[in-house]
């Protein structure tokens, strides 16, 4: 098999480094093509055995390992088809508006993850979720939540329940969030918007409008703290350590 | 003036940007050793009035923006001198105990101003503070709050006044952080440790242990959105928007 240096337009993408390639054998199996590992990887044992237990083909390959891995310190690449799942009715989702950063991407997956917020809905444009960088910001989390991208903010609001609340996070939102008074619903969207630009007005009418409290000493958030707190404060009582 | 690419034992660091730039002179303005626009800037009334305000030499160079600017997309640039301050002793605190990326260091600064935390401890070995990736990072926030450097934790810890608390955030900590239960004292700091192996089991017996609950699905939170939530968590009280 020849893997290229990655293009959006892929079918398959690959994770950079043990950890992520882990996440993905482990939990996105049946996603699997192959995985290559180089010959210098220090914990070959246990990337053999979680190999052979899961029937994933595992290659020694120096040479796509040092082509692949743009910083260097890589020893690991799992190959893996994309995905996308259908999101759940009854859970959180958050959802994010042309994000524009696969970092944040990538880290606001994580924190997803850490949240309990297992599903991600993603509104085009938006950077891309696959990207290596995107996948190795996001740890390997990708693999262990569920996500779906939609054409448009409209496509998205019209396959929700009618019980679940939306909540829109934005600097003139109406709200101000704190600890003592964050809403407590059932069934609830948390939708942040583009770094640069927010959400736009239209998104006042969507459902509650939220602004995270913050002084006067800065513009805003940055796009991950804001979705790492909403997650936090909104999801805290159902997180346990 | 001539100015060289930044250099890490410089005693002058620079700003990238607009944005941080006006920042840096409308907020250390003392620091300010000369500004550079490039001719092609739109906004150039705004910053010749800010600049003639404030008595800051601007001058228009495009060959020194050109050459200083990695990524291009910079129009503005502000040479200043490096500089610490004496933290305050009863306002709370965020102490960085070895932090190492540049971007996280910058994030948490603009955490910090966005949530009334002022000053800042950070103890070496730790990304440099004053790279123009940093002062990028933390949109110029790092010229709103107050920042000392430590050459150790214990350092840092013999400055602090008797009634201060310590809260240490480690995985194997004691305490769950959660939104109902969050610690209220008077005058606390908010300890976290390097992105790879956070605090060390020594800063157990430091002052209280704070986990921040997360599920099993992830090894551990960003640096970035703990220190967010931590500081948003207990400042909540005292944010007002």
């Amino acid at each position: 098999m020849d893997i290229k240096s990655y293009k959006k337009d892929f079918d398959y993408s690959y994770t950079l480094g043990a950890f992520p390639t882990f996440e993905l054998i482990k939990y996105r199996t049946e996603q699997v093509l192959e995985i290559f590992v180089h010959s210098s990887f220090t914990d070959m044992e246990k990337l053999t055995e979680l190999c052979a237990e899961k029937k994933v083909r595992l290659t020694v390959n120096d040479k796509i390992i040092n082509k692949l891995s743009d910083k260097g310190n890589v020893y690991v690449i799992g190959v893996f088809m994309k995905f996308e799942d259908k999101l759940e009715e009854k859970t959180p989702h958050v959802v994010l508006v042309n994000p524009s950063d696969m970092g944040n991407v990538g880290n606001i997956v994580r924190s997803a993850a850490a949240f309990n917020v297992r599903d991600l809905a993603i509104i085009e444009p938006a950077a891309d979720i696959f990207n290596p960088k995107t996948v190795r910001a996001s740890m390997g989390s990708i693999f262990r939540i569920r996500h779906r991208r939609y054409q448009s903010f409209e496509e998205y609001r019209n396959t929700v329940v009618e019980e679940r609340e939306l909540f829109t996070f934005m600097l003139n939102g109406e709200h101000q969030l704190t600890v003592a008074n964050c809403p407590k619903p059932e069934v609830y969207s948390l939708i942040f918007g583009n770094e640069a630009t927010g959400l736009d007005d239209s998104f006042l009418n969507v459902g509650t409008s939220i602004i995270i409290p913050q002084s006067e000493l800065v513009d805003s958030l940055n796009l991950t703290i804001a979705a790492g707190v909403g997650m936090f404060v909104f999801g805290n009582d159902n997180i346990t350590a």
